[in-house]
Formats: C-alpha cells, structure tokens, sequence
C-alpha cells in the first residue's frame, strides 16, 4: 500500500501512515497515539484486545519513535485532533526513540512557554530533535518556496545562476573577518561574499546572474542577526540605466515573493507565529539618509551624533520601522545618499560623490546594500586606491580592462528573510547555526 | 528606448541593442561592426559620411569593447548575419577593451582549431574574457536550466531545500582529503559531503530534502574530472521500502530533465558542440558488478584483477557505456552489489552482508553513488566500528537514537553533468575553476 500524508487523510478510506510519534497514551484496553508527520497529525486509536499483536508493539513505543501503520480512517466527533481516528490494523516499528534529552514545547502564537522548553543552546545540541515541531518545520517550507520563487523571477527575466567558488586566494574587501585555512602549500581564504565574482560574470557578458550560496564571515559576534555562515542570495544585471533600475527590480521581486508566500503560507505563518504577512504597495518608498535624520528628530526627537550621520545607526534603524508606517503603512524603506566613506569602493559615485546606491530596511532591520557598480577601470582603481585597498583586489580590478558593461545588483540574506517572516532569532531560523563557539551539530 | 535583445530584432523596426564588439572593419567610408549579446550576434553598419559623430567614436573602439547603439534595423540579403543590420543613428561607448591577452576561437562542432587558441591554462586566468564565446555561455544556460527542472521535479514531489554549513566541527567520512582551517581558537574543516547533514533532515523529520551547494575535495588530482572545489546536488528521502525506490526517483529525476534539456537547447548543443542529447528510456539498464565484469571479459576480453573485483574500475566503468550501447542501446547504468568493503558504512546491507546501494553511470562515467542508509543504531555503529570510524563521526551517529525513519539518497555533480552534456573537461566547464594549483582569478 501507498504511503498517505495525514494531511490528506478522509474518513472511510484504508490508508497506510508514516510518522513519528508525537503523543502517547497507553491504558488498559485502549492506547491513543498522536502521529506525526510533515503534512500533519491524526490520532491512531488501538484496540488492545483486538489486536494483541498491535498492543505488543505500542508497548515498546516511546515519543518520537518513528511507526507505520495500516488500517480504516473513521469519523469520530469525539476526537479533537480534525475529527477522524484510524484504527489500525497493523503496525511496523521503524525505530524505537531513547528518552528525549530535551524538552520542545511548542511555540503558541510566537510566544514559547519558555518555563518548560529547554535554551536554545541545549536545543541546538539536539536540532534534529528541536527540527520536529511543526513551528520549525514551517521554516524550511517557507523557506524553500521563499527562494523557490525568487529564482523563478529571475529566471523568467533571462538570469543565469552561477556558482562561484567560495575558496579563494586572497582575503578581499575586509580583510580582517575572513577565514584562512591551509590550501596545498599555500594559504587560501573562505569567501565573505560573491560580490567580485557576481561582478566578474559582468565583464564575462553573462548580463544578468544570481546565485545563492554559503556566505563566511569570521566575525566574533554574538547578536540575534549574525552567524559565521549563512546563505546569501544575490544578483548582478548588466545594462542598467542607474541604481534606481536596481532598486525597481529588487521591490519587484520582494513583492512578488510576499505575494506568493502569503498565498501560500499567510495563513500558518499566522496560526503558528502569530505574524501577518503584509504584502507591499510599489513602488516602495525612498528617503534620502540625511531626510530621515530630520524626520526621526522632529517625529521622534532622535538626534544622531554627527560622527555617524554618514551611516544608519543601529537605533535609526529601528525606529525608521515606526516612521515609514506611520508616514506610509509600508514596511519597507529604501535609503539613499551615504557618505561614500561609508560604501564599499566599488560602488558608483554621482558627480557630487555621492554613491549610487541605497540600503533597503524591512521591518526596522537591513536587507540589503544594492549598488550602481563602477565598471570604468580608471575611475575604479581611484575609489580603490583612495581606500587603500589596490593591493588586495588586484585580480578584481583586472576584470574592467577588457571590455565590462555598465551593471549593478544587490544581495539578501536567506535566514535574515526568514527571520524576518517569523519574528525569531538567527539560532532558531538557520537549518544548523554556526557561531564562533558552535560547530556542532 | 528599451534594449532589444538581439535575437528578437525585426526588420523595418527602430532598436535599442547593446553588446560586446566581436568584430571590426572600420573602412573609409563605413564601418562594419558584429555586436553580441547574451541572446545573439547582428553587422551593424556605420555610414561614416553620414554620422561623422558617430564615425569618430567607431575609431576609438577595439575588440571586446561594450556599446549601446540605436537605430533603425533592415533586411539586407547580402548579410551573411541572419539577412539583417543595424544602421545605427547613436553610438555609446560603455566600456573600452585593452588589446585581448588570450586568443579565444570559438569551437567548431566540438573540435576546437587548437592552433590558434591559447592553452586551457593561459584562458582560465582571464576567465571572464574566455568565458564571452557563444560556446562558454550556452555552459551556463544549460546548467542553469538543468537544476532548475532538477529543483521543480522535487519540488513538485513535496521535497524541501536546506542549506547545510559548510564549516564543520570534525573532520568526517574520509579525514584525509578535508582542508582544515582555523576556527577563531581552535579547528574547523570545510565539508566534503553534505551526506551527513542530509541525514539529519530525517531525523529531523523533513521527510524529503534536496540541497545544491559547494563541496570541497582537498585531493591533488590532475584528472579531467577532479577539482577541488565543485557543485554537488544531494537529496535524501525518508520512508522508502528500499534502495530500489532511491533508484526509480533517480532515472525518473533524470529523464525528465535530459526531455526538457533536449527540448530547450538540444539543437545549440548538437550546433555548437556537435553532440545528440538523448532522451533515455525507463526503467535504465542494471546489472551487479560481478555480472558487469563477466559481461566486460565475454565481449571485450576484459579481465579485472581479483583485488579490484569489489569495485568498479576506471578501464571498466569506460568500456560498461560501449556495452551498455550495444546491450540495450542506452547511455545510462546502474551497477548494484558492491563489496561492503568498497562502500561507505552506512550503506544498509542486506541479510548476506551486500550494500544495498547502486551506481548510476552515464556515458562511461559515474555520476552517482546511491543507497538506502542505515538507520538502525546499534546496526549502524557496528558496520562504523568495523570500519574504525566511530570516533570521528560520534556527532553523526547521535542522529539515530533519538528515532529516525528509513531513508536513502544520491547525490549528482552539477559540473559532471554539465561536462558530459557538452563533452568538455572539467577545467572547461566551471564558471571558475579550483585545481591543487588554481586559486584565480
């Protein structure tokens, strides 16, 4: 017999489950199951006397053993669980489950009973086990639909992915938070970014490519946001006109991504974190870096040091969250017009020597840096230079002289979207966390 | 104006196109220019009387230069180009080439005029120039599209995707060829499998997962097949009955993609590199190793050494495609029953001690390893023990205490595919290459 999702589980019907056992209550003439499994949970009701043998087998059974079981779906309008039982008529344990070293309880409406849950540095001992609530296993399948229709945007406009290599021989852009390791004789480095690389298809007349990929930064730091390895999405187009081209593309892509998740996931991304998923109005809306300081100091009497005005600060950040709603009801704001001492060298400056480029902030929290790339070598190897950094991006700097189109592009962070989705913390959305003092699972 | 892509140019029509210069006649009174595209290549034909404006800036360009000209587009039968041009009305330079370091003609019907072009090595350091040909890009619109129907076959059979890490806390399976790095105060190594992580997800209850990502070989290969840093494609599914279900989702996987692969590019692949992609048919052929080496000495006189009998060898696994053809008229073949010995542990064995895992081989060269996995614990530590690996891989076998269901899995090399797709060598078919001597660009 054919294995049936217990989501698609109907009354009268003979059907075969596979799952993991996630409640057990066993009496004398009767033992009552909950199993689980990706699609769902449905009770199994045992008749003891009936079935002995099945009885023998529900003996052994601890939570989170894994069962199949055959038998006849009934309605019961006594069960609680959507109303309908099997009653199966037989069982195989697939595998038996030790006493479970941690405790799980599920989230209720983004709120963990965190009294009964073990930390989450005990549950990321044990992610496998903490991965089995339905909470955590809607991420990978809004996260694997998420990307899925990211990349299928891309590819209904003519992008090609690529793979670049993550191993490379010199430690670019920021040298100091980069992983070294031993490579033959010699040293190598992880790579902190495609961005050379995504660049390089550029001049390679690629024209429009993205890639999603591992990420390395060997920053020590221990936020909610940050990881030593996450998953980057990004992309690089060929031919634009200004950065404003970046930016119409990426609120393109955004709003057709929160369109189609929350057809798809709205409603059980609100039943099981108590988050509504808001689809954005385009375009988006744009302040320019230095407005937005007037505006949070006549809205909310925040004053920004004048050391920092060239960048977002860590709090203007947050509170542009509460100013583009109020002002717009959006949640999303792009923000132009850095310092240009602030911006990676490789963007492209206006004729005042302001760079061509923007952050985007969705709900209070940064998404992207997105850029108008400079792809004229002589004016490339100035802002290259005046950073001090010609030396290190020697390779790169040889991918303008033999013909590159003008181009720009952006990048996303898989687990920050997801984060962002589902109001939790980088340890809990990533499939298994790496900071600097975990390596395990 | 919008850009026009090349390919969609019409007659009797005013564009916008924008390109690399691939060639240039400039004469005394015209000038004849092929542009190229991502899409195509078109003459364009400067009359220099006429636009002297235009004229002067056709005297700055040179080979591999990026342009934007507009203007009206006419049939033309003494066009060789598609019976059309471009009498272009404005000229932009966007970038201008250096004289080109390497010599990269285009190959001819999968014959490359060696003569003329630069040595695989010497075009690989100016990959992104090497990389501009109709042939290198038809690389990347194959692989692009083969993993996405590879992803929308699975996606459409509820499987999710997850990214593994990369870094990992112990060097696992084959510790000798893993690179080793330092992880702030102590050691890390880079993944050469997301074998393990992928079991995981079944113990984590996900049920079915695919992952597309680097892998990481620390071997000092000089094969055409080797690199040190490549894109593998693994998935892992959970409830199967056994290793013959991993099989069927494999040649079913796989068929599907070689249609629509030879339904979109068929024809460019047969034009530019003279190689017939052909459909296969189900279910593939399969045979047991013993019986593929009596097949081997019955028809060819091949013998293999007794101490190699266990495993396939490299002369075998090249003339089992000759046999395959003649046999069955077939490019693909599964080889099942190897020595327990040859196979990693955690292969499932059956009750006379036989993995119960195949390898798949398409024209002569293995592209899978497969297997149903062992997820019974004290089975799986003991089949570890055996082999002496239990200290390493302590942090795997955790995985199986705590419930797991029955699973088993492949993975395939994206750059494998793509290599035998287009009959090239690896170095030929990675956007950019990672060899014991290669770290650039």
């Amino acid at each position: 017999m054919d294995r049936t999702y217990i989501a698609d589980l109907k009354p009268d019907t003979t059907c075969k489950i596979q799952g993991y056992v996630e409640n057990l209550r066993n009496k004398r003439t009767m033992a009552f199951l909950v199993i689980k499994d990706l699609s769902g949970k449905v009770q199994v009701t045992v008749e003891k006397e009936k079935y002995p043998e099945i009885a023998a087998e529900v003996d052994k059974l601890t939570l989170d053993s894994v069962v199949t079981f055959e038998g006849p779906v009934i309605a019961n309008e006594y069960v609680k669980l959507n109303g309908i039982e099997m009653l199966p008529t037989s069982i195989k344990i697939e595998s038996i489950a030790e006493a479970l070293p941690i405790q799980r309880d599920e989230i209720k409406g983004g709120k963990a009973k965190d009294l009964e849950r073990s930390s989450i540095d005990q549950r990321l001992d044990y992610r496998w086990i903490d991965l089995r609530t339905e909470q955590n296993q809607l991420i990978f399948k809004l996260q694997t639909y998420m990307v899925k229709v990211m990349r299928d945007f891309l590819s209904d406009r003519n992008f090609l992915e690529i793979h670049s290599p993550k191993l490379i021989g010199a430690a670019s852009e920021s040298g100091s938070d980069v992983f070294e390791l031993t490579y033959f004789d010699r040293k190598a480095y992880l790579s902190q970014s495609p961005q050379f690389y995504k660049q390089m298809a550029m001049a390679s007349g690629l024209e429009r490519i993205f890639e999603v990929g591992p990420v390395f930064r060997a920053e020590k730091s221990f936020t909610s946001k940050h990881a030593t390895e996450f998953t980057g999405f990004d992309l690089e187009f060929s031919y634009i006109d200004s950065f404003r081209d970046v930016m119409k593309l990426e609120e393109e892509l955004l709003t057709d991504m929160l369109t189609k998740v929350k057809e798809k996931f709205g409603d059980e991304i609100e039943r099981l974190y108590g988050l509504e998923v808001k689809v954005p109005t385009t375009p988006f809306p744009v302040i320019k870096l230095a407005d937005l300081y007037d505006e949070l100091e006549k809205n909310y009497g925040y004053k920004v040091d004048d050391s920092e005005k060239g960048d977002l600060t860590t709090e203007a950040e947050k509170l542009s969250y509460k100013w583009v709603q109020e002002k717009y009801d959006h949640e999303f704001l792009f923000i132009t017009d850095y310092d240009a001492e602030k911006r990676a060298f490789y963007h492209m400056r206006d004729e005042n020597g302001v760079p061509m480029g923007y952050d985007l902030i969705w709900r209070g929290v940064e998404i992207t840096t997105g850029a108008q790339r400079e792809h004229r070598y002589d004016v490339l190897k100035a802002q290259c230079d005046e950073k001090g950094l010609t030396e290190d991006v020697k390779f790169y700097l040889e991918f303008f002289k033999y013909g590159c189109p003008p181009h720009g592009g952006f990048g996303l962070g898989v687990d920050r979207l997801t984060m962002l989705f589902l109001g939790l913390g980088i340890k809990e959305v990533m499939y298994i966390f790496r900071g600097p003092n975990r390596l395990n699972p």
